[in-house]
């Protein structure tokens, strides 16, 4: 009878090869940014400020990466998460060119690889999203696999395609589109003192501050990105689900880590690359978000001496603060307070 | 001693044929816009994409139909409903130019006809409201009418004036803003390869997905819409009133609906008519929000080949699935799920 | 260990004299403008209509000036007042530039006084704070003072230093950025017949509407301003603070008290100054906000005869509403719904 209505891709809609378009376009505004802003307290000078923004090289204030990332990823779910079940990883995730307030955002997806479980229920996807600007720019590229159901347990099996995946995004090919102005750039407004020359690799940062999920928020956040997955909306079918309540878009906590890094990263520009993350537990309304971050790598960026690169892993928990620097224990198990495990990069400027 | 403030109009108030000018003109932005969307999840192509809106012949991205119809209408709640019991009906209902960013909206309207009921403490008033730009275009024009409190239940009663409504807007009497590019238009970016030619008289679709709805979301809106009737924004008033709690503003069930029938009516432009409509029960913070639609008619549009009107019926449910199409029993009484059952029109592009 | 982050600034590191310059930089939008209408229910016609705006002598629809204020006083938190105890008082504040969509804002503090408490654990520290634009242009002026923890109660007592504030900003001081038009001023679209010359030195305005806070509503306006002062954002830590929940940060009290006085005080352009001001006792999530004002004094504006000034007393109380003017008891204690005693002034066309 709903024949007029999307019920999603099932495991056996996955082609290798095949590439997806996925509706719908967006001409990103002022207004989004905005709301993005006030949904996280985005405190970055680059993307509050015109004149901070052009100082470091850009036309104006462009949209917040991570915005970006959730306009682009939230086009992909009504046609490859809406059936998954799990969300099992991303990798090769970069930006490209800036977005302005103005840009049109559309989103293609090839489909890398499938394997299908044991279990014969289930499978896994392989796809790489691209998102471009109404120029065919890319404005961000990442891999990502889910576990999707299968429309009939009785298909046969595809053969097996597993992509190669690269375990990070070298330095080398990063999109770094800001010029630092070693001299110019304005600690003061900027917020911090601190230079990618401060930050060594095992440097801890606790970046103190909490902030607390209310439904109205991560549903407002997560509709502006228009990603339909159910379980954020629905709290009448969620009772009965796995948690008895809406689960948070795993993006929304992304984006409370990475703002909350404001205080402790506050001259990151970026972030520029993705090299892995695990959503290590789910987020509900009520909980407040800490989070603290470990310096992984600091490299000098090729050929320019303006800024360097932090390869970061933020790690983000569930009402429970960061001071100690909560994170596996000796079993390698996650803390119980651990809800996002990040590893990523962003561009500063040096001294 | 409140010498300043405004009690609003009351029964004896309203005169058949005067026209009341409504505060407060809207300069209409991307801001707005952006806003919207996020509170409701829109997807609609026509609305989020500049370059798929120029496709259709618009100058641009416009402001979604249904946020042109709750700023004209949030206009006049100060004069016309402030007093109001029961808003009764709405008639004759139409968009015209389409509405864009930077574009500033004024509402006045006419008092069509009183009647005074036998209890002589309310009367019903009718009036049609329209909704302009700054270069004097209608952009809505709509009839309503209302139940309103006397001031004082000894005032005679007044001659009584009914105006005659019609009970559909005929298709000849549409403004259709779109040029539809059959060949060029793009189904994938729009999320759905069903087309006007797609869908019969009688055709049942179920929108499957459902939206819980918050009190933070509905106050955000009805604001935004700068409507002020006091229910939905005190809570401590409404705990000694009818319902013992705040009542979301019928128009945000309209949108809620609206925008949740994207699955299934994806290629929908507009709306470009309400018919006819009720607000059969009222919706609070905490509900979750479904919708179905019957396509009551599938109509040409004279002249062109380019696009197609369909008329619906979408029935809004709290609390309850939509599969199984709840609407009224045997006895001709609504469902007890059901809170909306609204009459209308859109246009879609045909192939 | 966080040696990266900003633990904000204790009583003994303010030296008389010094100025500080804010972090971050912003480019306010047409989208803030729309957030900020939501997040109150804005109806005042000169920041809602360009067209308005402009028979004013404006460019266009300006920011609303409280939007300005919160945004220029966002700035100050993380320096001034991370390790306040309590918010003492304002002083001095006055508007200056209006504010448009694409003005870039700075905030800069001199310090002017600093002054040990007693106790030796706390000083109070006054400051002037200047909002500029980016063409260096005062926005916005004001003194305030706060008393903040010593960072150790061993050192020594700085030299008392306590500026002299003026008790009102004189109405020569006032910046009036309006030029009314007596004539073709439009009542009916800006929503009162009542203008500067209907109201009298003790004229007292119950302002009748009642607006409920949301957890969700507050945090989205704070972040909004880019203000990170930890109580209002932190449901975790705040269940062991002094109140054992989130606290409505003044502010966002502050624009209630001013939108609800739209009913009664419609034709209030502005404000354009505030003398003095006191946050009575702090507001929570779900506290229902009401309003009166006093008139204190209607002046003329020195050498115009198109505007005057009304000097208001508006009180906001929770849970309570104000049809008898709830204010101090015989005994000069404040009644325990008031949350809001503040003292400043408006423009308002004459006619």
């Amino acid at each position: 009878m709903p024949a007029h209505t999307d019920a999603g891709r099932f495991f056996e809609d996955f082609q290798p090869g095949e590439t997806l378009v996925h509706a719908v376009p967006r001409t990103v505004t002022e207004g989004d940014a905005s709301l993005y802003l006030a949904l996280y307290g985005v405190r970055s000078a680059v993307t509050s400020s015109t004149p901070f923004a052009q100082s470091l090289g850009l036309q104006r204030a462009p949209i917040d990466p991570m915005l970006v990332f959730h306009l682009v990823f939230g086009k992909t779910v009504a046609d490859i998460s809406l059936n998954a079940i799990a969300n099992l990883g991303y990798a090769e995730c970069r930006w490209g060119a800036p977005v302005y307030p103005g840009d049109t955002l559309t989103t293609t997806s090839e489909v890398l690889g499938v394997k299908e479980n044991r279990d014969a229920q289930t499978g896994v996807v392989y796809v790489r999203s691209t998102g471009m600007n109404q120029f065919g720019d890319k404005v961000l590229q990442y891999a990502r696999w889910v576990m999707v159901r299968k429309r009939n347990p009785k298909s046969p099996a595809p053969r097996p395609v597993v992509p190669t995946l690269a375990d990070h995004v070298p330095v080398s090919g990063l999109v770094v589109p800001w010029r630092g102005d070693r001299t110019g750039y304005d600690d003061a407004l900027a917020g911090s003192t601190h230079r990618w020359d401060d930050y060594r690799q095992g440097d801890r940062i606790d970046h103190v501050d909490g902030m607390t999920i209310e439904e109205a928020d991560h549903m407002l956040a997560t509709r502006l990105y228009q990603n339909t997955a159910k379980v954020h909306f629905n709290a009448m079918a969620e009772r009965a689900g796995r948690f008895g309540r809406r689960i948070v878009y795993g993006g929304h906590v992304i984006s409370l880590a990475r703002h909350l890094s404001f205080n402790g990263l506050a001259n990151a520009l970026g972030p520029v690359a993705i090299h892995g993350g695990r959503h290590v537990a789910p987020c509900f309304a009520g909980d407040t978000v800490h989070a603290w971050s470990e310096v992984l790598e600091a490299t000098p960026l090729p050929g320019r001496d303006d800024l360097g690169v932090l390869r970061l892993r933020t790690v983000a928990t569930r009402d429970r603060t960061c001071g100690d620097f909560p994170f596996k224990g000796d079993d390698g198990a996650y803390d119980p307070s651990v809800v996002l495990d990040l590893d990523y990069s962003v561009a500063m400027v040096r001294r």
